[in-house]
């Protein structure tokens, strides 16, 4: 038999339309894998396998394709019936009493939300307590570590997400999965504990780019669905950052420009952004400023159980002057004009998703630097599997899009992963 | 003895640099005043007095010119110490444990959230329980209502509100007082109910335009004290809608252009939008599209105790493909970059705020024509009272500055303010 854990949304898909799709056994066979797996990967914050089979008989309200499939739920999105505790000591066990509008949707698409997922304490830099499925000594990334360990892991089909730095993209390429990281506005944020007001965006983790499109419209409730997309031009874009890059991160970017020119894609090679890497320290700037204000109450009631590095981080914002905030913002504006008109043309932007493979250890998640700067830009964002490393662990190319054009975007890039898929992790 | 209650942020200030501002004693003529009218203007919907006098002793942590300052919460946005009900009977009593990251900001500033203010069902168009304090047998407006009303009755000097229609600009016309919406982004809503993701944002209620100079610096922590801004140039720009501008309105943004003009501002008569006003049914489908999202909880979970035009709403909005939604934000896009384009050289756009004076009767929050393209358009405006119309109640012109540059909008309508005193409303 199959394992039905294993398969994507699209395979489940597949047998849907043949009629042999069974919600009961795929829920059985997640719940198995991670009765089997999760003491050691440590992905979710909260699950409870006995209700998720009694609410399986939950009647969907629209129906677009996912009834019956599980989700895991970022322990930063308020659900009804689980506890959200934003991966801080201060709100655990808390009830928000109400869904996240993002989870009250894929409910009434007939989606179970089967989990909360261990997140970083609010959704920053200080780890929770998820481990690398590849290789337990090393961090699967954050802050969206329990969902993107939950998908690489087989546990579930589709886990949800959201970045603020890196927090998508850089998890799903530690873990050797798909991660799509929307543009600025593009999905409902209501209900999702705010980091930072400008920088903040949902997004999620599949293994086959494919299933993007089909998450997609059902949230959208898109009348037919999309097919793959061939993209006509691609912007190859090394960034300032390329030398910090590890010679195989280097490599798979390279090999997927080559895989792309072989398909008679045009590649160019492009600049873009300031030398200096003026982008990436203006996000810095902007993280620091608005968490400084998201986490105002806490630091004012709570600072006692902020660890060292949340009260370090919202103590530099505090010091930011308003005049150093606004040159941010206006760096960032001058160049998201710029990367419109890049993308008028251009189909994508390829790029480095991290500077390399997992860091051993669980004291950091590694570093966010190939994010800061298209998060800053708002830009729509997949992570695609492209290998693995000098220790035998992921990597991933990240395939940048126009902000507000993500409908294209992940049709793009379920056709690059299809082509690129020798590249990606079995 | 001056009635304290009575005075503005600016007046307040300058008290508090001669030495004689008491905050105990503002606080008391702010209840006192409250005491002898919220029986009938409605404006609260929860109030502690007594716990608010307690409260003045507690410590500011930043300190910017608001310590001891009482300002009005909208019921949309969470307060740790007072309940959020959202304006819907389904979360009457919430507490939400914490305060939204704006009101620990204006916390942090020293100010005293003195209470929360009524809000229409989820600020959307099913009217509260206030009255319009200028004449009780009228609608003061909505969403905002409550803020607006609590600072044109002198019941506070400073109230917050937020915008996804015209929940700002329109009660603050209806009550005859200065109100400011901010630009999309420009301040942080985490903790706020959303309502719609592309169209929410924050802004507040004053009585001298010279005030919101004084709370964006404290809430943005500026270095210095900005001045008062004459404007170069502005643009009349009468909207697809003026003819459904009463006379008097339409007479009151006539005489701003003119007394702008005796001051040597250039006035330009400017034609901005469709003719056929397709930003406004634009700015209808958004809401709709994304209101049916950010209700899909409360859709599913508690129908029975939705008002018939809240489910007819987000009803409307799950009738929408995503294709309608796709072409209103496209048609947005397209006309964001000409606001921007017109915006580089025009100080600001001078139209009118609303149709009229505040309707008769309270089933309506009245009509928010004149708001939902700017909106739509993640434009900052502000709302100057504008002398009274036909039936002696208060109307308004609305000033709409660039998408980000805020700063300078509220600093010109400062200026615009005190040219155009002789038109406000005692």
């Amino acid at each position: 038999m199959t394992d039905l854990n294993k398969l994507s949304l699209t395979e489940l898909t597949t047998l849907r339309r043949r009629g042999e799709f069974d919600a009961i056994a795929l829920l059985d066979a997640c719940l198995h894998r991670i009765a089997a797996r999760d003491g050691q990967v440590r992905a979710f914050e909260y699950i409870d396998p006995e209700r998720l089979q009694r609410s399986l008989r939950t009647t969907s309200l629209l129906g677009s394709g996912l009834e019956g499939i599980p989700f895991g739920v970022k322990d930063l999105m308020d659900t009804f019936d689980m506890p959200t505790g934003w991966g801080s000591p201060i709100y655990k066990g808390r009830q928000a009493g109400r869904d996240a509008g993002c989870i009250a949707s894929l409910r009434a698409c007939g989606a179970l939300a089967a989990g909360k997922t261990v997140t970083t304490e609010f959704a920053c830099f200080h780890p929770g307590k998820t481990r690398n499925p590849r290789n337990l000594s090393h961090t699967p990334g954050g802050s969206s570590q329990g969902s993107a360990a939950a998908v690489a892991d087989f546990m579930l089909p589709l886990a949800l997400g959201t970045q603020t730095a890196a927090s998508i993209i850089r998890p799903a390429a530690y873990c050797g999965v798909v991660g799509y990281k929307s543009s600025r506005g593009e999905f409902d944020l209501g209900g999702v504990c705010t980091v930072s007001q400008t920088l903040d965006s949902l997004g999620f983790f599949v293994r086959d780019a494919h299933d993007l499109i089909i998450v997609r419209r059902a949230l959208m409730r898109g009348a037919e669905e999309a097919a793959p997309s061939k993209p006509a031009r691609v912007a190859l874009v090394r960034t300032p950052h390329w030398a910090e890059a590890s010679e195989a991160v280097q490599a798979a970017v390279e090999r997927a420009a080559r895989l792309l020119a072989n398909e008679n894609v045009i590649v160019d090679e492009v600049t873009f952004g300031p030398d200096d890497g003026a982008l990436t320290e203006a996000h810095k700037v902007v993280m620091a400023y608005e968490v400084a204000r998201s986490r105002m109450f806490e630091y004012t009631h709570h600072r006692e159980h902020l660890s060292a590095p949340m009260a370090r981080l919202i103590e530099s914002g505090l010091e930011m002057t308003f005049e150093q905030y606004d040159r941010a913002i206006t760096l960032a504006r001058e160049w998201e004009k710029r990367l419109d008109e890049l993308l008028d043309g251009v189909d994508f932007i390829l790029s480095p998703s991290t500077t390399g493979e997992a860091p051993a250890g669980h004291e950091s998640t590694g570093d966010p630097l190939f994010s800061r700067m298209w998060t800053l830009l708002g830009a729509p964002a997949v992570n695609l599997p492209a290998g693995r490393g000098e220790n035998d662990l992921p990597i991933g190319i990240q395939l940048v899009g126009r902000v507000g054009f993500d409908d294209m975007l992940v049709r793009h890039a379920a056709w690059a992963h299809s082509v690129l898929a020798d590249q990606a992790c079995a």
